[in-house]
């Protein structure tokens, strides 16, 4: 099966005798979401399903949705594209993959040295984030929201250890976004290959390394299989934040109502996937070098200073762009460095105190 | 002004053409919400504000709420009785005010050694913990939803430094929850005041130190006036969750849709309370140590195993109360133990090393 219709009461038992009469009467909307994420993937695809069960069930139905896996009906990371020009209503994807049309767009996904979930979020909803993507994607038709967030992802999947800058030189590894970027000025091949399509790169060494997301979505990848050393924390990706892109012409002819249920559902997904791979990252985690061999490694000082010292170079390339990524950037490098400072003293000293005499 | 109306369009200009003639003719429900907090009060009562204001859009006014500061409908501190016994339809606070009601309450807002925000709602969302909420308040007559976070608490305000537990014989201290007791068997004299009545005491000697909550919400209760070391981070309240408690035959009498509704909002409020007060808090930290003279210390390891060990103790006494009580307390641990271990990989272990290059 390649696509899900969901009504009201589909995701939510008995709830169809909620559809009242009056709310029959009105025009029923269809949305078409196109997804970048293999149909029932762990983590980040059952999160977008779960927000295109939940579109139908808070507007009562007014707003039917057809959720379309990867590949069905839009090409293959196609999916920006093809809202754009109204081909559906709307996708649900990582605006990073499409940092090559503006590279503004991978700041509202995630990038090198860049803000953890609760940074983004902050940033994004009281610090000005929000408005800026606005005034980015608005220039393609879209109006974005966030609605998912993978949180701080693993460093990736290598076949030999990595202890030094040295290590990464000629190593050929699957990494997109400005991480890549970062990983080809120290001497990686990186490589941009659609998730179904990793395990037998990997298999048949056209790729050495790869990074995905996390032990919920990485295990049932098998990565495991074919390489063993599992590196954390990713520098690449600290918190990808994912996007609903609603062709701006579809959104426009929504009520008013029906715009602030679909913030409201997609603010509730947000915090969701996020919560589900904290809640299960760990179990994961456990199966992997329990039951599967896998040596969970460490990135060291040296490496991550050369990461940052790379991310920079990265930076200041991606910043000429236009006046508006350097807007952006620019509100990006304010919110981390004061967010962040909050951030060191709150969750971040209390964890590290807490753990220390708690020997968690 | 004690209390607000919200209707639709209320909070969102000129949205009250969205109020359709069918929606109209349903039957209204009117849904007083007593708050535990002053009107305005920066961060915990905006919040509870801007939710009882989304209430009413989202239900598309079928949901009519009306917000009563604390001590204006509902006695103060009694704001969970008022709404069992069905005097308003719902309260907005802390549950730990309750913990002499049940001390399962406690572990819904916040314990000493307790979860983060991150950590608290994925256990509250995934790993089983609104399930035995929701065992432990329908025994009330309660439905409870998580409606807002603070994040990780500054440990409070004392007149003179703490390094060691020898510093804290006879301190006189407000210090609500089990944090209060663990603060007691460290031999200080702890006191629950209500918010409004702290400031007064530290200025009359009747108390020397106090927590509260973090910069935003604590700058605007001018402690800096009178007690000028500020202490991070606070063992007691690791991310306090606030409640949404609504009478149970409200709830019950809601339609499917409402209560999807509602579930939702707080959600959404869930998170943007705790966004706010991150996009904020750093901000007011530097007015209050760069204008008000404030001295931000850091408490010491030693005191930090004072507090753990005694942290324990009340663990140990508050687990016997009964069997919920107890299974309550094995689901927190276990979630500690097991999201706190991915977490420490994960965010954490990130921060501190993108910090170390950063130097944020």
């Amino acid at each position: 099966m390649d696509r899900r219709k969901f009504l009201t009461g589909a995701a939510v038992g008995g709830a169809a005798v909620a559809v009242s009469a009056p709310a029959i009467a009105q025009k029923r909307k269809e949305m078409a979401i196109v997804s970048t994420w293999p149909k029932g993937l762990p983590g980040l695809g059952v999160s977008a399903e779960r927000l295109a069960a939940r579109i139908p069930v808070l507007t009562e139905g007014r707003i039917v949705t057809t959720y379309y896996e990867s590949g069905k009906k839009a090409d293959k990371l196609g999916e920006f594209d093809h809202v754009r020009n109204g081909d559906s209503e709307a996708y649900i994807g990582a605006d990073y993959y499409w940092k090559g049309k503006h590279p503004g767009l991978a700041y509202f996904t995630a990038v090198p040295f860049g803000l953890t979930f609760a940074e983004m979020d902050a940033w994004m909803r009281f610090g000005g984030g929000q408005e800026l993507y606005d005034k980015l994607t608005d220039q393609f038709g879209l109006k974005s929201l966030p609605c998912g967030n993978t949180g701080v992802q693993m460093g990736g999947w290598f076949r030999k250890e990595i202890e030094a800058p040295e290590d990464l030189a000629e190593l050929k590894m699957r990494i997109p976004g400005f991480g890549g970027d970062v990983m080809s000025k120290l001497g990686v091949a990186t490589q941009t290959l659609a998730g179904g399509d990793i395990y037998k790169a990997l298999q048949d060494n056209t790729i050495d390394a790869t990074e995905w997301v996390g032990p919920l979505n990485d295990y049932s990848m098998k990565f495991f299989e074919v390489a063993k050393y599992y590196y954390y924390p990713g520098m690449h990706e600290p918190g990808a934040q994912l996007t609903l892109g609603v062709n701006k012409k579809f959104w426009s002819d929504l009520s008013d109502l029906d715009r602030e249920i679909l913030t409201s559902a997609c603010r509730e997904e947000n915090i969701n996937q996020f919560s589900e791979a904290n809640a299960r990252n760990g179990a994961f985690l456990k199966k992997l070098t329990e039951e599967e061999g896998v040596e969970l490694k460490e990135f060291s000082d040296e490496l991550y200073d050369a990461f940052g010292e790379k991310a920079q170079e990265v930076f200041e390339e991606v910043r000429q762009h236009d006046a508006l990524t350097n807007e952006i950037h620019e509100s990006f490098v304010a919110a981390r460095t004061e967010i962040g400072r909050w951030m060191k003293l709150a969750d971040i000293a209390y964890s590290e105190k807490r753990n220390r005499v708690l020997d968690i």
